[in-house]
Formats: C-alpha cells, sequence, structure tokens
C-alpha cells in the first residue's frame, strides 16, 4: 500500500477524491471524472514500460489516500498544514492567499512537504494558484516534482471560465504525472512542459 | 464574516467545494453544482423569513472557507483532526474507518467539533457514513445540529451506485440545514427527517 495525502488550492480538493475514487475501484457516477485520461496516460505509459522494459506496473489499487486538505486561506495554511512562516501572499481576499507565479511554485512545494509530514504519507501533493499559471508539487522522500498548469488565470480579477479551465489543466496534468511517476516513468514526465525534478 | 470549516468523509469534500463556489461568487462550469438547489431552498427560507419577520436574510458572500478536509481514514482523523481517542471502527478498508449509524452519528459530531476547533471557525461540520445512512452535524458554539441522508448503503459491500446517492443525499441535506441555520430559521429544520438540535 502507498499512502498519499493532498494539500490543495485552486484543484478544490479534487485531485483526492479522483486518485480515491480509482483506488478504491468507485464505478459509474462515483467514478473518478478523470478515469478515461487516467486510464490513457497509463496505457501509454505501461506501453513504454513493457517496450523499454524499465519500469514496474503500479496498479492504482495499491494507492490509499490518507487524506485530501483543501486549503484555501492563509489561516489553514498555519493552522492545519503548520507552516509556520509561509511566504507572504500579495494579496488576501476573504482570507484567501493570492500568490505570483513564482510564489506558488515556492508554496506548492511547502505545501506538499507540509502534508506529507503531517499525515505522515509516502506522497505528498500540493497545488496554489493566484495571478498566472499556478504550480503543483508531487513529493516523496527522494524527490520533489515541481510544475505548473498550461492555462493563465487572476484571482484577484476572477473570470470563472478562465479559473474552471486552470483548474482541470492542473489536476489532469499532477494525475498524469502521478501516473508516470508510480510507474517510474520519469522520461516521460521530463517531456512535460515547465517541469522540473529536484533530489533531495 | 462568518468562517467555516468542514472535515467530510463520504461527501469527499465536496460540501467544501460547493459552499467556497457560492461564498466566491464562481459562475458557469466553475459554480456550485447545487448552486439550484441551494438558491431555491434559500429563496424558500427567505420567504419564510419576510412573510414570519423572524429571522435575518444571510447573504452567502459572507461566508469564507478556511479550509475543507477530506478525512477517510482513521490515521488521519488523529492526525489531523487531533481526535486523540476516536470511536473504535467496526472494520478498516485500506485504513478507512467504518462504523454503523450509531457510530457515524456520533463521529459526524466529534469531527465537526475537531474541525472547528483546529481551524478556529465559527461553524464546523463534520461527514462520515459506513454501513447505513451515515451522519452529518453542523455545530457553532452554542449548538450542534445532528442528522441523517435519507438513503441506505454499505462501504463494506460497495456499489458505486448506491454510494454515489448516498453521497448526493448527504450533500443536498447538508447545504440546505445550512442555509436554514445561517438565516436562523430553525423550525424549517426541524421539519425534516433524522434531525437532532442540542444545545451546549
Amino acid at each position: 500500500m502507498v499512502t498519499i495525502a493532498t494539500a490543495e488550492c485552486f484543484t478544490h480538493g479534487i485531485l483526492a477524491r479522483e486518485i480515491h475514487a480509482f483506488a478504491q475501484g468507485y464505478e459509474d457516477n462515483f467514478a473518478s471524472s478523470y478515469l478515461n485520461l487516467v486510464n490513457t496516460s497509463q496505457k501509454d505509459c505501461l506501453k513504454d514500460a513493457i517496450l523499454e522494459n524499465k519500469c514496474s506496473i503500479f496498479d492504482l489499487r495499491d494507492l490509499s489516500v490518507t487524506c485530501g486538505l483543501f486549503i484555501p486561506t492563509l489561516d489553514a495554511v498555519k493552522s492545519i498544514l503548520k507552516i509556520e512562516n509561509p511566504l507572504e501572499p500579495l494579496k488576501l481576499i476573504d482570507g484567501i492567499k493570492v500568490y505570483d507565479d513564482i510564489g506558488d511554485i515556492e508554496m506548492s512545494i511547502l505545501m506538499a512537504e507540509a502534508v506529507k509530514k503531517i499525515s505522515n504519507t509516502d506522497i505528498g501533493i500540493g497545488t496554489t494558484a493566484g495571478i498566472g499559471y499556478g504550480a503543483m508539487a508531487i513529493v516523496d522522500d527522494d524527490m520533489i516534482i515541481s510544475t505548473s498548469s498550461d492555462v493563465n488565470a487572476n484571482l484577484i480579477k476572477p473570470n470563472s471560465n478562465n479559473l474552471y479551465n486552470r483548474q482541470k489543466s492542473g489536476i489532469e496534468k499532477t494525475l498524469k504525472i502521478l501516473i508516470y511517476y508510480l510507474n517510474d516513468n520519469l522520461d516521460k514526465i521530463k517531456d512535460m512542459s515547465n517541469v522540473k525534478i529536484y533530489y533531495k
């Protein structure tokens, strides 16, 4: 069993729900809305894996979502994630933290590390997006995978359609990276846009 | 600004996302999926309020979701919600706690109180469902509103369609109760099925 926890802002906790749905094998209305996408990604990945004979085949049912935390506010970053000195937001909207792209990249990594630590899981995921493309991070004991969505939006001048498209891009990209990561296929991750991998 | 936090199991964090969407005034694809339902409930409530002249009219934009925590596992009940001695589950499935109706009622109240405390909000919501109808609780400083969904399902012998319908019932009922509560219309809440109100 591989345990996973998320600390999400602009993805609204949907990543945790999607991963939980396919980990538990839920079907129909209760299934992951991104299941086809994920299946396709996994199929691609497995094809590569088999052809190149360089990675194992990970059964998604071996995942367990310990918790999925939707953390829009700076207060909850401190009280729930126990990040004592978070980056200073550019602005607060009803307590919701707003950063630019550089701030989001840093905060997504801090959030991923924090949720992994407080929930004692194998993998932590962090997401946040204010002004720009936002950022997502997947971390384990050895590695940080940092990336951004492919859609620009602005939480200060909100346009629901833009925000929705940025969220969708962020969810899809994170799930794809997670599947490749679980199948030890880092080359596929490196081929994606705006991805950086750091070793601890 | 009225602050609110959720600790959710069978509602998968959807309550927090729905409340956040209408509190932030998101529209179209990004809006609350239950917006029509909520608008209708609020309209009914406001009609009663105006006719009976006994409650204020609460603007949903005055709500702020501090955090929404999806907590399926017993581990996260302890590590995230800081409930040191949770009720012993009847069973654990991949770490996911399973209770019967009586256990769910107790745990939903504990979860609501715990998330309110750790996030320091005005209102806490807790939801959990194993074998049976599940339970939802809304708590503030003075009051506990405890209820259950109107759909029976079983997490041990899962049927995705049943689980989906139980979840939908739980979300709709909790949002309705929340709207009535915010408009100080407790009579409407008492008229609903399986609702108990306790004063602290």
